[in-house]
């Protein structure tokens, strides 16, 4: 008889976004004649840059003639596209990551799902608490964890992030094997300088832990004090990986484009002590579990990151962060605590009350949609978090239709 | 202090392609002037069909407008795809596949490596041999084997793919959970009639099994009198999965799309013995950790399976074969003995020595790689994988140089 991974039963009800959808659905159902504003879903809006877009049709046509044609990749993706990463994403700011450590894939959800998989199942989970539920609920599949009590899976190490220190969590108290940071942080926004990661790099190293650093909108950085990269913390190099994606920085959550930095200098142990580097754990993981990333989705990421391309994203991120930096003074003037929304696409507000109820309040009251801070964890209940990813005209919308609520 | 998955130290050498991969690049930088042939990784060479290319072209264009712009989408897959599936690979020969039921994904490799996710850590894997490595080596990863002896892993069950069997296995003679089945096969060649299935479907019922049935190749059956799909066998639809590609059918090696079949009917069950939907199961590992596949990838797999797109993948099919039946009736004529190559791209020679050492050989002296058979199994030693995806010039000039070999 064939059994079920039993793991699956410690998750609570659905995948948050999942169950967002449902709702929605369901409003949309009873009131088919609203419009429904979504800054819910970290979803992009605007169309791709032109520059990937013209390496989407040339893409197209190598794969239409023979002598171009493209059959299966480099697992780790093509040179073409590590070494523009290495050069754009890194070098342009000082930092020196090789190509040879960098492997493309379809999504940085997957990285962060996957990325467990090398690492032995007795090994303690440290994730911070809001937190992007895949870092968890990909380690409570894995039998990391016990049944969740309180919103908290048993067994998992959470790392308050609160108003109170910034949103940037404490230290582990328990011992930590593998740590979960993400900044620009989804949920709050908030952002790191090197001064506030350090002390997690310090701990990495003393404990020999590893990092795992979501850069995802790392793009968002505008303000020089805060970091980009878990690389520019010194000896980061040796405990952490760093994850980034095209989704938010190109507008690629459509099209399925990112990667993850394994330094060659990352480690783990075996039993008796030896160390094996990460990357080539990694690699065989990937070789045998990943065919690569479709081409011409290769060569639209690379041009995303040549110089054209890179002055078309940012001009992405900055249509975004308008519309980020309206939302937080609409809620600040209403008297709402705000983080985020300055070098983050999203905005974290304290609501004052359960924060499904808040949901449900704004989805029924003004037709927008926002993600309730409670699906982040037990120190998002009260908080909802809005994304800026939508046109400006969707935003002034809704901020006009949420200034009658308050 | 982070330990490694130690289930990775039990694999066996590398990855069988990526060996190959290495023992090429080795013969390539020692003899730069020798041009050497590729009939060994099973990847297509000819261009996309024209409908998918146009297909992409009209997906980058929507991607590069906001009224069409597409962001994340389904985690199952876009439904116009999921019907396309459904009309083109199961109505249009009579067999009933909701497209509710249809999990579209960027790849059979990964759909393979990933489904044990669902099931407990301590099912019985059962898989033939010889076999596409993946479904080994992802149970290995999982804890589901000890080490491998004599080139099988401990805990695992394996079903021998004999010439006497004409290679078709035998049904596991201890009780499996999972079962594993490939046809046309990978790497035999082989394909199956319902016959010789419905004794699998059979065990499955009474052992309340789950049959995963890998048909990434079954675009190229010819003969009806062998299955294309597992659910033309009566009963199959309880106790199979159906993993299918659009890889060798539509040659989206480097595009990536493929799909699982996961009907609503199939189950699997808790220590307390009550059944679960593997479907719900299914999506709920999904959503968690994956965000679809490339929306212009998912519009050009729809246009491989409209009328036009059919006909010309259909094209390309008998493109392959006419190399396999050549490759086939050159080794038969040299006194070989081979399976496959008829309903399959894939002829699988008994070369009556080492399967490496006849690689080695064929690569020396005749720069024709091929895949040993050694490295799919403990069966397969003795044997080689011949593909026929290559073009009929590159496998005429690999007839020529091997006929000076014999």
């Amino acid at each position: 008889m064939i059994h079920i991974n039993e793991n699956f039963q410690k998750l609570e009800a659905g995948y948050l976004f999942a169950e967002i959808e449902r709702r929605v659905k369901e409003y949309a159902a009873l009131h088919p004649a609203e419009k429904i504003i979504k800054l819910g879903i970290g979803d992009v809006t605007l169309p791709l840059p032109p520059a990937t877009i013209k390496a989407l049709h040339e893409g197209a046509e190598e794969m239409a003639r023979a002598e171009t044609f493209k059959g299966y990749g480099p697992y780790e993706g093509y040179e073409f596209l590590r070494e523009a990463i290495a050069a754009s994403d890194y070098r342009r700011f000082g930092l020196d990551i090789s190509p040879d450590d960098i492997f493309v894939s379809d999504g940085a959800k997957g990285d962060c799902a996957y990325f467990h998989e090398i690492f032995s199942q007795d090994i303690k989970v440290a994730i911070p608490d809001p937190v992007y539920p895949v870092y968890a609920d990909s380690n409570v599949m894995a039998g990391r964890s016990g049944r969740a009590e309180n919103g908290r899976y048993k067994g998992l190490i959470y790392l308050d992030s609160l108003e109170e220190n910034d949103f940037i969590p404490n230290l582990p108290k328990e011992e930590a094997d593998l740590i979960y940071l993400c900044f620009p942080n989804n949920p709050t926004g908030a952002a790191a300088t090197i001064e506030q990661l350090k002390p997690f790099v310090d701990y990495a190293h003393e404990h020999k832990s590893l990092i795992f650093y979501d850069a995802a909108y790392s793009s968002f950085i505008q303000d020089g004090r805060y970091v980009r990269s878990i690389y520019q913390v010194p000896g980061a190099k040796e405990v952490a990986v760093e994850s980034r994606s095209f989704s938010k920085s190109a507008g690629f959550t459509g099209l399925r484009c990112a990667y993850l930095v394994v330094p060659e200098e990352c480690c783990a142990f075996d039993k008796d002590g030896v160390s094996h580097q990460l990357k080539k754990l990694w690699f065989r993981r990937q070789s045998t579990k990943f065919n690569g990333v479709s081409y011409p989705v290769q060569k639209a990421a690379a041009a995303a990151l040549s110089p054209e391309g890179l002055k078309e994203c940012e001009a992405l991120v900055k249509y975004y962060l308008e519309n980020a930096g309206k939302i937080r003074a609409f809620f600040e003037k209403m008297g709402f605590s705000c983080t985020g929304g300055i070098n983050s696409p999203y905005i974290w507000i304290n609501s004052g009350r359960d924060s499904w109820e808040f949901f449900d309040f704004l989805l029924n009251k003004a037709q927008v949609v926002t993600t309730p801070g409670a699906g982040f964890g037990r120190c998002g209940a009260g908080f909802i978090r809005i994304s800026a990813f939508n046109s400006h005209e969707a935003v002034d919308e809704a901020l006009t239709r949420l200034k009658k609520l308050f």
